[in-house]
């Protein structure tokens, strides 16, 4: 199964429900997987870590032994690059708290070098390490989850700011007293690039409008980015007018950001993105119609090019890749 | 006058009508200095660089000869970083050309290495060797003048972006549909908050309210930057309330910046930041009250600690430094 001479990373995907790790190699082969829930645990973070590990081992000995495995990664909600912790992370069992997970797997992992940051982090770095963006030094990954998640690229480096916190693009405010965010605030981009985000829109349309559309036969709360999509694959109006509107807001904020670092390309990932020409069709035009003319036709408009269902891991061992010892 | 064994640079800034030379030490000194005008020169950029040579070789002989220097800088508007150019600059005689001075300079003095990029990198770079950035890695200049301009610093080095044009944020869109922007766009942050902004908003509030305000007593054409700050340095509630709103408007899109790299300063720069508290206690309001959580209290709120007539020579020559040979 593996073969002696090749160096090893693990990456792991820690998310609200399951979090999975996988054993990489330098060519984004995932080598060997495992997966653990990430709630339970007696809500306690150290039980997380040893029960983790327990599993962890089980695969580490599969590739030959811990003297394999050259560093790890995390990718985790609210992961702070700096201090590798977890902090306040609303989706996690350990919501009130700063979890310092990087340090604990390190010392429950014989000392192996440990880094973490948040998702949409790991998935930029998995992005330039394995995917769409190797080669590049300056890009914007946007993540179209349940949230809109960001990791921004200068100079080949991950943009982590003076806290770690650096890139939270999904919470930049596009419109004045917008739709109320769950950060606090209004008209956040997430509010309506999201999976959330376009849900949201669709019941406005549904609610407010008497539109005909093939979206009024499925129940109201079942109406989600998976059922537009459908619907507008049929060449339902309402699905196409939500998907334009959806579509035109993320072009025109990447408009604004590209006055940032003139990317190269954006790199949408991730549960909107697979809508494919329906969502990235207005993106691309609302980008052209928008963007300050010095940057017009630089910026390449892509799509992840990572298997969804390693992406998260990949990424979190493409940071392992990073810290990994020479 | 020179201290033998000390290094020099020159920098050079390079404006619509003065193109001002200072040759600066390690220390922000400016051991001497000349100017030449930008306009002229049969608007050829050659005979430009001649006669510049010309005045330059004069100063540097003051200062014990060419050997004597490391490095030239010069900041530029629309000059790029990568390439050395200055690109379709429209406030300059050579609006329709891209004028490679950084390598006509070079090869004019011997092949002294110079380096060219825009004004507000170059005033960023000037503030993070001599000014309130020293020791920053991460933080966001912002220039207030005729138009704004932005240089922005990650992991401590300038963004440059993919075409080393990045950090054009006075041309964030921050009102959809708002004023008309002498980028062909509308509602650019630049058409809100500089010195011909603040004078625009003037004129708005003087010709559609009847508010009682000594704004009146000056010709129209004659309320500019300085006559608002006298007035509201007077407790003109007019003038007042004008500065609320251009401070409100930069404030709020510092607290969209944050969102990028998390800085920890915004350093505001030239024209309205003079106004001192006028301006800046309306921006730290509005960036209080509109930042992401996770970000709140961290990023200072500076005004530039260059001396203003230097400022732009100083952030130059500080470009000299960072190509200069060891």
């Amino acid at each position: 199964m593996s073969d002696n001479n090749k160096p090893y990373v693990i990456g792991l995907d820690l998310g609200g429900t399951n979090s999975v790790f996988g054993i990489v190699d330098a060519n984004a082969n995932v080598i060997a997987e495992t997966s653990v829930k990430t709630r339970g645990h007696n809500d306690d973070a150290q039980q997380y870590v040893d029960d983790c590990v327990v599993e962890l081992r089980k695969i580490i000995d599969q590739v030959g032994g811990l003297q394999k495995i050259r560093a790890m990664g995390i990718g985790a909600p609210n992961g702070n690059y700096y201090t590798g912790c977890i902090e306040f992370a609303p989706n996690l069992v350990w919501a009130h708290k700063i979890v310092p997970l990087a340090k604990m797997f390190s010392d429950a992992l014989e000392g192996l070098p440990v880094a973490l940051t948040n998702d949409a982090n790991a998935a930029a770095i998995g992005e330039m390490t394995y995917g769409a963006a190797r080669g590049m030094k300056n890009f914007i990954m946007i993540t179209l989850g349940t949230g809109v998640g960001s990791g921004i690229v200068v100079n080949g480096q991950m943009v982590y700011g003076c806290d770690g916190m650096a890139g939270e693009l999904g919470h930049v405010i596009v419109e004045k007293d917008g739709r109320d965010c769950g950060c606090g605030r209004k008209g956040c981009l997430e509010t309506y690039c999201s999976a959330t985000g376009i849900t949201r829109t669709a019941r406005e349309v549904l609610e407010t409008t008497n539109k005909p559309t093939i979206l009024r036969d499925i129940p109201i709360d079942q109406v989600d980015g998976l059922a537009i999509t459908q619907a507008a694959r049929k060449g339902d109006a309402v699905a196409l007018e939500i998907f334009e509107f959806t579509g035109r807001k993320l072009g025109e904020a990447c408009a604004n950001f590209a006055c940032f670092n003139s990317p190269e390309a954006f790199i949408f990932f991730g549960g909107l993105s697979k809508a494919g020409d329906l969502i990235m069709d207005p993106i691309k035009r609302a980008y052209d119609e928008n963007v300050l003319k010095i940057y017009q036709g630089k910026a390449k408009m892509l799509v992840s090019q990572l298997d969804d269902a390693k992406a998260a891991v990949l990424g979190a061992s493409a940071l392992g890749w990073e810290i990994a010892p020479e």
